[in-house]
């Protein structure tokens, strides 16, 4: 068991109902033992889905499956299971999400393409269906509203902590609820794949403003940040909307009576994504990278993650070294314009670098008090544009070493 | 003092000397103490000359102007000196870089255009060029065809073993030289920057020509390397021919009286890369990973350093487990088309996984025992096409982060 990370909020969340969404757990001895490793959400008729997944042209099983069934916009139930992947695991993995949908489509009288499923954990072995389909007739009448912690645990593979978060938010008089949990980072720990996230409201929304409103959010929660810059093969993002609330009407995702939804469902999203960033692995400091001044968004982008990704950045942050030499490195690689005699870079607020060089009677001993820190503040402004993105990492280090080093027994 | 990487060769090779190139060193304190820190090495008049650079963005004052002075194709001397980058210092560090090539010409009664120079070392602090011009002059009278193994010393910076390699070719019935020596690896060590290298030959080959030989072989060599995917703002390959050996006279690259001279070049290009990854950072294992079957050779070769810098992938090799999940990981995060059910994968010549799956009846001994040894060999086929290309790493181990993620003192 690896030891709660540093970086781990002090307990998990108060989360509220949510209006036509219940959980149930199960421990099917997928792979773990005397834990529970099975989810299943359900929710309400009518519920809206929408959905982002890994880019990795060697998608998992599920979330091929994910895709497809996402086209029809309604969910009723989302299963996830952790210990196995079921990623690259050929016709076999096809039928076991095959077998693991029919199962949960009779638990709930539902249309198999209402059905969603998320697998995490170990990539190449084959998933044992038959125990989950097994399972879950007997979770039909355990269902709670209230089962959030148990939900976030259940879908844990190396997380050393339950991710969970929620917000509230006004649809013009009605009060709604946005809440959802995550799990691992990135491509994580030994053998195991995937970040997974699902996130649920009793609003009223289109799958179609749906997918909009969580394709802008995931670009500034889950797609700004990175562990090791390695990608999953099962990366899945979910919301899902039951339509409990009775509010006015949502014409579309531009919509301004939903702004204040938007605001909310960005928060969550951020939320977790922090937080899967503040357990990985090995992580003892969370790094926030903004970039401003570059060509384009993109280009920021991309410099951010130049940067996040750079072993040698990350290697040095570990060590509190004030090391701009290496941002200066990880700028020019990027491959994005940018002008090293107008580059500036600050860490925790204070001017290090700029014009070509150390700025002017650069003072090192407050950036060092910074460097000792938990949260590093990196700000870069490339100088050349208005483009701009914040991007967020860990520090990478020895248990990064340990966790993924280590031979498999 | 870094302990010998167990990758290091048993000894600096024999070097034959090459006509019409002589070296000279000397220890001018610019950051090391009690060792030589200035090479310089002295070319014939008509040397030809060709270059390739690093394409960051950031690139380093002597970089900037060794790509300038290369449009002239002629070179009379290169200036290397180590424990300071020249990167990142503005307007100064050009300052530095003319001062260098002034004195150079003027020792050897030379060009400034045909003075080279490249640095190795600390970003973002200003070189001291004036301690390398007061060195010069005394250098003139000690350039030696035989001081290899000191040149090679002379521009190490964390570099563990000095790194140099020789072949011999025919050009029609003469028999020429190429030798050469480089160091460091990709963006390597506490604040160091660069890999530099430079090779050596006594046949007389036009500068276009030249150019084109050195491309070619970059590509299969230095370019198909890497330590930790981290770009160097001071990457320099220089190739110089003095053109003392008396053979036929060249008409280009695709001569084929030059056939052999190309194998020779590529053979030394080759040795000294692979001695660069070789002295990776903490590296306790040398990892080829050969790609076969993709959509173009663009495609394999981004497959290729997909796996290679994947942190995952090779913190696994660092614990000798034969962990393909994670390649097929990374063949997926990579962009290039494959096709999961078509990919194959061999280490140390066994096949592990095909057909969307593990093979069957996979006996994981023998590639246990390979994953112990020094040497691995991954082989993929992506089964889309007939793109190939071979890169080469390192594992990534507890040494990394120590040399890296010390604080600076």
């Amino acid at each position: 068991m690896p030891k709660l990370s540093p970086l781990a909020p002090d307990r998990f969340p108060d989360m509220p109902e949510v209006g036509g969404v219940r959980f149930a757990t199960a421990a099917c001895g997928l792979r773990y033992k005397g834990r529970t490793d099975l989810l299943v959400a359900e929710l309400a008729p009518g519920s809206a889905v929408a959905g982002v997944f890994t880019r990795s042209l060697a998608s998992s099983a599920p979330v091929d499956w994910c895709r497809k069934a996402l086209r029809g916009g309604r969910a009723r139930a989302v299963v996830v299971n952790s210990g196995n992947a079921n990623a690259f695991t050929g016709k076999a993995g096809v039928a076991a999400v095959a077998a693991t949908v029919a199962g949960a489509a009779r638990m709930l009288s539902c249309r198999p393409t209402e059905v969603f499923v998320a697998s995490t954990g170990v990539i190449g072995e084959q998933l044992a269906a038959d125990k989950i389909v097994a399972a879950l007739p007997a979770l039909r009448d355990r269902l709670s509203a209230s089962a959030w912690a148990e939900a976030a645990a259940a879908i844990m593979t190396t997380d050393t902590f339950p991710k969970g978060a929620a917000r509230r938010a006004r649809i013009g008089e009605t009060e709604v609820a946005i809440a959802g949990f995550a799990k691992g980072s990135g491509m994580i720990a030994p053998d195991m794949a995937t970040m997974l996230a699902f996130v649920f409201t009793d609003a009223k929304i289109p799958a179609k403003a749906l997918q909009a409103l969580l394709e802008r959010g995931n670009a500034r929660s889950f797609n700004a940040i990175t562990v090791d810059g390695d990608t999953s093969t099962s990366d899945t993002l979910l919301l899902c909307a039951t339509g409990a609330a009775k509010h006015w009407r949502i014409a579309g995702a531009g919509d301004p009576a939903i702004r204040d939804f938007r605001r909310a469902l960005d928060e969550v999203l951020r939320d977790l994504a922090h937080q899967v960033v503040k357990d990985g692995e090995g992580a003892e400091k969370f790094v926030e990278i903004a970039v401003t001044g570059a060509a384009s968004p993109r280009a920021a982008r991309r410099i951010g993650f130049a940067i996040a990704n750079s072993p040698l950045v990350k290697t040095a942050i570990a060590g509190a070294d004030a090391n701009w030499g290496r941002i200066v490195m990880a700028v020019g690689k990027a491959g994005e314009k940018a002008d090293r005699d107008r580059l500036r870079i600050a860490i925790g607020g204070v001017a290090v670098a700029e014009k070509g060089g150390a700025v002017e009677g650069y003072d090192e001993t407050p950036v060092v008090a910074h460097m000792k820190g938990r949260d590093i503040r990196i700000a870069v402004d490339v100088g050349v544009g208005k483009g701009a993105a914040t991007v967020w990492t860990c520090d990478f280090t020895h248990g990064y070493i340990d966790i993924n080093g280590s031979y498999r027994s």
